[in-house]
């Protein structure tokens, strides 16, 4: 574990449930990708991990931001972001939140539809767009389905469209799923964005930019490649597909940023059994998948847990949350042991928990409060 | 509709998402739930719907209250409920939450593990004690595994244990699982309940109470047997069960008491396909499943949609929540249909939303703020 961190939790004992984040790692990680990818613009996904301590200090670094939603470009303003470093990321919105955006300052939004597309044309006239397209999401820890993009050749319509509608075509975006762990994921994707650009070239539109999302991977139980893997593989296509003539590429890296930067510290309400014989311990945490391990549905993300037991004998456990909801069990399937000699009281960690935890926490389930969280 | 709610919002038109939650209907709810059990005593399941407004009545009506922790507790008390009044019912609870509800005047707990009845000892001495056991969750539509309970065996050895260590060995509790669909669930449990109390009757072990837990269902797309045929199965099992020896009955209804009470109004924000040919429209909701929506995981629970365009032609629809998670899908295998005419900015409401949704939401998922809450 991060040394910054448990001398943290040493020192303070703060009251659990609690995320811990280092923003220092954030910075390093932020300077890693920019290592690995040099060609590339970082637009941080706010979403991830939206907390004020994290965006000031990309903004001092000169990173740029993806928002989803008009609340997280007011975020990144107030951090003293540039609205034209700013992305509006986010596929789907209400009109009256693009024109919020766009008074804003904010000249740089997805779509991926007609009806999207037209209300782009009328509340933020002569914007940068960019469409995103369907990509296979193969080797994806949490996938992302059909929800965002659209066909290949639906895109390079919609391209015209936005040309003959006063909006500037700027360029092609696509997502290969979050926690992406095959480095040739991207290869595919790239290939099919440099065809579209060259079939709307002989229509006489000029895209300037691929945007190739996010989905870098953290290291939770399992090994991942690095991210100069992936830099080398996705250069690798870029330069194959486009030649000399690169494109502006703009990455939207959030749990890569982010997610090895925080610790989440958790009391054990109870360990129990539910028979005599039992060999499966049942743990309970104080906090769950409505406290903000949300990703921990279908078991997805499995993350490291420590122990002040950690070296000790281990038993196989079922490890839940403190809710009344059934639904609230993190793992029953992905086979976690841990210490038998763990009881209620023990303080654990769980590694990696600095993207997605904060915002997705439930505002008050069963009367419990969101975690607490410290930025150091 | 509930005309006193289309009223509200035909003359508010309140921003979105919201809730508006009629309290008369909760009121009817508890009567009707009296007239089906009258023997049952009423421990509303606060978890459904902890709103200010709601427990108010509740106290005003003389129901008790089954709270998941001592927030909920408080909550209760706030409202006026005599702490005698209260439960506390989930059987995963911090000790110094246990002290802190027992110092508040709280004297009935739920358990169902050996290290949970010790820190009930400990910190809740004198207490009434309930233990939980597994039973068949057969017919539930949002079942509830193995986290909750303990095998039938253990708890007798619990209950005579609970004696021994100066707790007063209150009762049973089980539960079928929510919006349960089949009045005979309840029957199989009751007679494995029965046999508890006899094994320990044997041992010198008087049990009081049975506690039939909630699961009592809400019709939303589908019809649903009334809550008079499930009182007749009950009442019928008990008679089978216990004979003129019955014993209190404890009922802990949420989403029966609530869900049909209340509706989410949403504003479509975006209607669109992926791709020229696509039969399927996508639309997505200005809320969705982190927005308070989270029992449609796994299209669980299939609301009833009501439009604008109600009558005029139809087509299949996959429908989304707002945000930029994929997962964020409400539903898309169970044949939703909508109207063709549907568009951007129509407002539509999701039926019978009372229960399960307001604390649910996540405190900032994406930036968007929970939904807004109007009890009238």
């Amino acid at each position: 574990m991060n040394p910054k961190i448990a001398a943290f939790l040493c020192t303070h004992a703060p009251a659990t449930p609690c995320l811990v984040l280092d923003v220092d790692t954030v910075e390093q990680n932020y300077r890693r990708l920019l290592g690995a990818m040099p060609l590339a613009r970082v637009y941080y996904a706010v979403k991830a991990n939206p907390a004020a301590p994290i965006l000031d200090r990309l903004v001092s670094l000169g990173s740029s931001f993806d928002a989803a939603s008009f609340e997280e470009i007011e975020a990144c303003l107030a951090a003293g972001a540039a609205p034209d470093r700013i992305s509006y990321g986010n596929t789907v919105k209400k009109e009256s939140a693009i024109k919020a955006a766009f008074e804003a300052g904010v000249t740089m939004f997805a779509f991926d539809s007609e009806p999207e597309l037209r209300k782009l044309a009328r509340s933020a006239p002569g914007a940068r767009v960019y469409c995103r397209i369907l990509v296979e999401n193969k080797g994806a820890e949490w996938p992302l389905s059909r929800k965002f993009g659209c066909e290949a050749k639906m895109a390079v319509e919609l391209m015209k469209k936005a040309a003959e509608w006063g909006l500037d075509p700027y360029g092609i975006s696509f997502h290969v799923g979050s926690q992406q762990t095959r480095t040739d994921a991207y290869q595919a994707a790239i290939g099919q964005v440099a065809m579209i650009f060259s079939d709307l070239r002989d229509a006489g539109v000029t895209l300037r930019m691929v945007n190739l999302g996010g989905g870098y991977p953290v290291r939770y139980r399992a090994e991942v490649p690095g991210i100069d893997d992936f830099g080398a593989a996705i250069m690798g296509a870029m330069a194959e597909h486009f030649g000399n003539a690169l494109p502006e590429i703009v990455i939207e890296p959030g749990r890569f940023m982010v997610g090895d930067a925080g610790v989440v510290e958790s009391e054990v309400v109870l360990v129990s059994r539910k028979g005599e014989d039992d060999p499966v311990r049942w743990v309970y945490l104080d906090i769950g998948r409505f406290g903000g391990l949300a990703e921990t549905e279908g078991e997805a993300i499995r993350y490291a847990f420590r122990t002040p037991h950690d070296g000790g004998e281990e038993g196989p456990v079922t490890i839940a949350g403190p809710t009344c909801d059934s639904t609230d069990t993190l793992y029953e399937k992905s086979n976690y042991r841990l210490p038998l000699a763990l009881e209620s009281g023990d303080r654990v960690q769980l590694l990696s928990t600095g993207a997605y935890v904060t915002t997705y926490a439930s505002q008050a389930f069963n009367g419990f409060r969101p975690l607490a969280e410290h930025y150091i």
